[in-house]
């Protein structure tokens, strides 16, 4: 395990990289007309600027501590999670909001230690909000500290859910649909960013009270499951059990009670589409 | 017809006033446990500082400019629109994410002139985007001249969609969802704020593509309206015919081409939904 003098020296070189490769996204944020490729679909997208930032903060980070690891979107081919101190690195989360020039893509990327994350960073150079979060130090936006929402009722709760994670098979089934309404039904509202990263934040500072998502990526949740226990959230599995960082599925919630109703709900959907074959 | 001489003062004026508003705002944003009362339904809030706003605004431009009229969506009973110079205003438009704190509320401000905008002010104080427009003479963010976006196909567009109003008769009925779905698949993806005043600035600033709702009050829409257009865009009935601003219903689109997508399958949601007897 790292010290604490290091973790800190760590997290302030990181820092001050991450803080760098934001001035690159934000110049290039106003560009009309990026040049954009494709990765495995029409609407998975990546640009020459996802590309910059990673190769620039592993190239940082690799030059200041050459025995750290890195997972990162862009670069890794397969994940391999070891207990080694490893950097898991998402350089543009929203690359599709980077495209639009929608403000909200971020840099997400934390520090695993024995597969566990000690250093969160995540930021969003357009409207400059930092969060960062470092194990057992609490977590905060702009260098001032951030707690989650006291909202206790699914039905006073504004929720965070994005349109390509609400589904189990991520596909808009009847029942699915039914979900949704019902969520839409018994809830405040829900909002949608584009960001999974930012999307945990609004829970981390009490902007909402829960986000989940199927079919996320462990670059996608580093840094914002650290984000939001810190700031006195909770992090599980969309079952409510244990998050499996690599498992794709994930509840974050303000409080215990927010995330049993949402748990019991996830559930409940999971078992009406087994029975209907449809997962 | 009011002078440009005069029209450049009312707007100075204003701007100034929806300032300091704005730092009402601000500092109430953060507060947990607001005060908040129910208009029309559990999920139609409002609170002190909204009634504090609009009060102030009223009061401030009333004591400049005592021949203007007014419309407010705290204090306007009934809504009489006339040919005098009326300020059209939304205290706080976003009141549920100001609830929350969630960043994106905003003032929106407008000045009618023969029933048509002059002057669009919306001002979101949270993240400090001042987005302003003045008849004939563009659109601005923060001062910076803005344009929309120039995709030209639905597919690679990025929409804003508020689950309050995607849906002529506000029900999510299966051919709304079906509707919805298609949007979904046909487009790059959807994005919700939460305020239609800052969706139809995400469309002037080239941010996104479209924005279309039901259910809007004119507060809603009127600085909205004139910061696209001065910002090279379109503003619609959902049917692409005229814009209507008291029939509760609008597309926007950063050109004809999208519009013309987006008004042909809401038509045609329309038209099925009238057969099925739902409309």
């Amino acid at each position: 395990m790292a010290s604490n003098s290091s973790l800190d020296l760590f997290y302030d070189a990181v820092l001050t990289l991450t803080k760098s490769a934001g001035q690159i996204i934000r110049e290039k944020n106003l560009e009309r007309n990026k040049y954009v490729e494709f990765k495995k679909s029409p609407k998975d997208l990546v640009t020459e600027t996802d590309k910059q930032v990673e190769r620039y903060l592993i190239d940082g980070i690799a030059g200041k501590f050459p025995d750290h690891k890195f997972i990162g979107e862009e670069s890794s081919k397969e994940i391999v999670l070891t207990d080694a101190p490893t950097w898991v690195i998402d350089p543009i989360d929203g690359t599709m909001n980077f495209v639009h020039s929608f403000p909200h893509s971020c840099i997400s990327i934390a520090l695993y230690v024995n597969k566990q994350p000690v250093i969160g960073i995540v930021y969003n150079p357009m409207l400059e909000q930092l969060f960062t979060a470092r194990k057992g130090q609490g977590a905060y936006l702009n260098g001032q500290p951030i707690k989650v929402s006291q909202v206790k009722t699914l039905s006073t709760a504004l929720l965070m859910l994005e349109n390509w994670g609400p589904s189990p098979n991520y596909q808009l089934t009847p029942e699915v649909q039914e979900h949704l309404k019902s969520l839409s039904d018994d809830s405040h509202s829900s909002r949608c960013l584009g960001s999974a990263a930012l999307d945990l934040c609004m829970v981390a500072c009490g902007a909402a009270e829960a986000y989940y998502s199927y079919g996320l990526q462990v670059w996608d949740i580093a840094a914002g499951e650290l984000i939001v226990t810190e700031a006195g959230g909770m992090v599980t599995d969309v079952n409510g059990g244990p998050l499996d960082r690599l498992a794709k599925r994930m509840l974050a919630t303000n409080n215990k009670e927010i995330n049993d109703a949402l748990a019991e709900r996830l559930v409940a959907l999971e078992e009406k589409m087994k029975k209907k074959g449809d997962l």
